[in-house]
């Protein structure tokens, strides 16, 4: 029973320190360690097998709407990086060079790739002559490195796991078609298998990607009031096929520049996952993405039968869900705290007790809530409490997220909802730079989307009182 | 119909130039291409989609032994690599170094990953305290880098795709077992997904990894009579633990130092699948890890109906069968040269004449055998022809394997088969490493394993004549 407490009190409560409480659970759920190089993390089984999830669930909706995966290089000669102007100026600052391969210093220095448009457009030069080629619609898997100073587990590490989807399009239409396609489908599955809801928009000029004609974003709303980019869409237009000279002869014979996309998430979301989801008590993680979905508790497991019991049900239990039994020398109160710190969404009693009334007890890790249900229901009854769980988690972001907008007509407001009330503040702006860099300045609120739903709440932007142009989500962020 | 010619004529037969033959087909099955990176490669989405068969179906008889997945740095520091002595003068030549992060020179080198021993071990000197934290069965899907100057398309590049095992274990036996039960599930894959029946022996000292106590192997032998090492398990012992300090108290309170395990398989697998099934029309796949299992052809698809049936055949077959339509406006002639490059287990004809007799012809790959069937049976007839050639394809390997082993009892012998006789030489060895060494030079034969099936066909050494102590497997090898 000490030991149990001790499992508990070690995280900070949410309220006390929210930063702490996310490195608690990152921590005690075991799902990411720091090594011994600066910067660089580990994803331990329980954090990677989180991400495996979200893999293979997101590259089943891409190739739905044919996706196909390649691997390229994961080094990128210094010359073919420069060779789009915004993009080497975004990037170059914090990258990581390679200077010497075996025992030779190399001619010239290659970096780690930071992102790989240079390596698919580099790519696409080759492969594309005829529209017949077109379109190309690429996509990897893989690791990148960005030199971080300062750096947290899922949120901002020197080498992270992501994915990057990269296309060739003939038209400006079709490369417009394909961003805003892949933005959706970032937010279907972070609604739909994460139970996170996302305000979709686009980025100001200032806040897209180094390179890109357009960036569309995903924002989501942390438990602390702060937003997370959990994903971005980039149209690139044509600017880079001129900087690589991607060309195609269309039907008429006639060479044209290509237009491009690239689009990706990053482990970013575990992080989200964490920050939406979690509760004192630890993870809590929707039954959709939870690498385990239930956890067979016996109690008194010493008792005649009951391991056998508890055995048994985890067997019958892991043809539909995946289900693992804690069997354990643990006390059944410390087997309890693991699997809420753990954030699996359901746990199964099972006594003697039980066994006797041929009966066993689903808890909700979300509510807690204990429903009894006899041996021969269990699947039945377990499907629809995951069911409703998923449901009910997505449900509870929604209202949070709706409970913390707020928006604000003049500059005193927004400075108000800034201090006072943690959430997005949506608000008119002008569509100066200027303004954008006032409100960060004395605010650290940032632009973090221009909505597609839009609105016209004032006439005014918020900063200079000019005429207004677009309604825009600020927030502070991740 | 002379563009149907072309594509089939670029392609050097097996027997005129096999490794000629090996470049055409990873180049027009459009497996691989070059990258500007010299030494790396670029995974195409044919290729691509190969590696992740193979990683799907593997990956789950890893996780039924017990294995979970993590993901390591990229980046090992000079220092850590340098803990293991033999390990790091077996890697260190071959390295890829980082001297700068972002604006600054680091203080430490960094190399990039070659494999990942010191950073498991490091791992594991910090989170093994007790024997209740044994054993760790922890595996990584990634890519690794070892400077080559020489390349050839999934058989050797700087950079390739395997996976890495690395295990920690209370006992020595027990370490034992863990790595002969990662060398059975390597075996048993390679023959029941890819068809191709392994030898699995033990490496001679001269051959084990740096750092190992005892390597195990799997040795495929490929069309031309070489052989390709297709899967590496060690047993570290307690070497490794030593050297990163990694101990743990027992049951009776003493400190003890694990035994570890490392294993891998990488994208040379694929090679293998070329260089074992392929023939003069190009790459033959193994139904079972095929990306695309049915090509569905439409044959005179301008008459009316005929793209709709194919259409609904193909949607049909979709739901059993991983299928493919080809409705591109090429003649079914060149359809069907680019469905055998590619190793499409099977075509489906459909024309006007097959849907006025309600027919539909399958044709394998593998003997080019035509099957005319009813449309109504076509998804058993399909399942059925596609478990047959799985089969038959295993059992031409294996046929072609018995016939390409041949045994030297004496030196001549020896030289003769190597000259004469494609394929394995089993001979006896005194296990002195200076008869391995005049082999190798003498021949350019290098010893392959110790098969675990040990004969005694002589009872003196093949090179010197001293009493023999070992079967060994020899050939020339890629």
């Amino acid at each position: 029973m000490a030991k149990d407490k001790k499992l508990v009190e070690a995280i900070t409560s949410m309220e006390e320190d929210f930063t702490q409480w996310y490195t608690d659970v990152v921590k005690k759920a075991e799902l990411m360690d720091y090594s011994s190089i600066k910067g660089c993390m580990i994803f331990k089984p329980n954090g990677y097998a989180i991400w495996e999830n979200i893999q293979k669930q997101l590259d089943a909706r891409f190739k739905e709407t044919g996706v196909e995966n390649v691997y390229m290089p994961m080094f990128i000669p210094e010359s073919l990086l420069e060779k789009e102007k915004d993009h080497v100026e975004g990037f170059a600052p914090e990258v990581a060079w390679v200077t010497q391969g075996g025992l030779e210093t190399l001619q010239e220095r290659l970096c780690v790739r930071p992102t790989s448009e240079t390596l698919f457009c580099d790519l696409y030069s080759k492969i594309v002559q005829s529209y017949r080629d077109l379109p190309k619609v690429y996509n990897q898997w893989c690791s990148v490195v960005r030199w971080e100073k300062t750096t947290r587990p899922f949120l901002r590490s020197s080498e992270f796991l992501w994915q990057e989807g990269h296309t060739v399009h003939a038209t400006a239409e079709e490369a417009e078609e394909r961003t805003i396609q892949m933005l959706n489908v970032y937010a279907d599955f972070c609604e739909e298998v994460l139970a996170i809801p996302m305000v979709k928009g686009r980025k100001t000029d200032k806040e897209k990607f180094a390179g890109a004609e357009a960036t569309y974003t995903i924002e989501a709303l942390m438990h602390d009031g702060k937003a997370l980019q959990s994903g971005t869409s980039h149209n690139f237009g044509d600017g880079f096929a001129k900087a690589f000279d991607i060309q195609y002869t269309d039907k008429e014979n006639k060479l044209q520049y290509v237009h491009q996309t690239s689009w990706g998430v990053s482990t970013r979301l575990i992080g989200a996952l964490i920050m939406v989801h979690g509760d004192d008590s630890g993870l809590v993680l929707p039954p959709k993405v939870a690498p385990t979905q239930v956890m067979v508790v016996p109690i008194q497991q010493q008792k005649e039968g009951v391991l056998d019991q508890a055995n048994a049900l985890k067997e019958r239990l892991r043809k539909e869900f995946r289900t693992k039994l804690d069997d354990s020398e643990k006390s059944p109160g410390w087997k309890f705290a693991e699997q809420e710190m753990r954030g699996i969404p359901t746990r199964i009693e099972l006594g003697p007790k039980d066994i006797e009334a041929n009966q066993c007890v689903i808890v909700r890790r979300d509510t807690r809530e204990k429903i009894v249900v006899s041996l021969e229901e269990a699947e039945t009854k377990l499907a629809e409490v995951l069911e409703t769980m998923q449901t009910d988690m997505l449900e509870r972001a929604k209202k949070f997220l709706a409970e913390h907008v707020s928006d604000a007509r003049t500059y005193e407001e927004f400075q108000d909802a800034v201090e006072n009330k943690p959430g997005f503040i949506r608000a008119m702006w002008c569509g100066n730079l200027a303004c954008e860099e006032k409100i960060k300045e004395d605010t650290t609120a940032t632009s973090r989307c221009m909505p597609f739903e839009q609105e016209q709440i004032s006439d005014v932007c918020v900063c200079c009182g000019k005429p207004a142009k677009k309604l825009v989500y600020w927030g502070k962020a991740y």
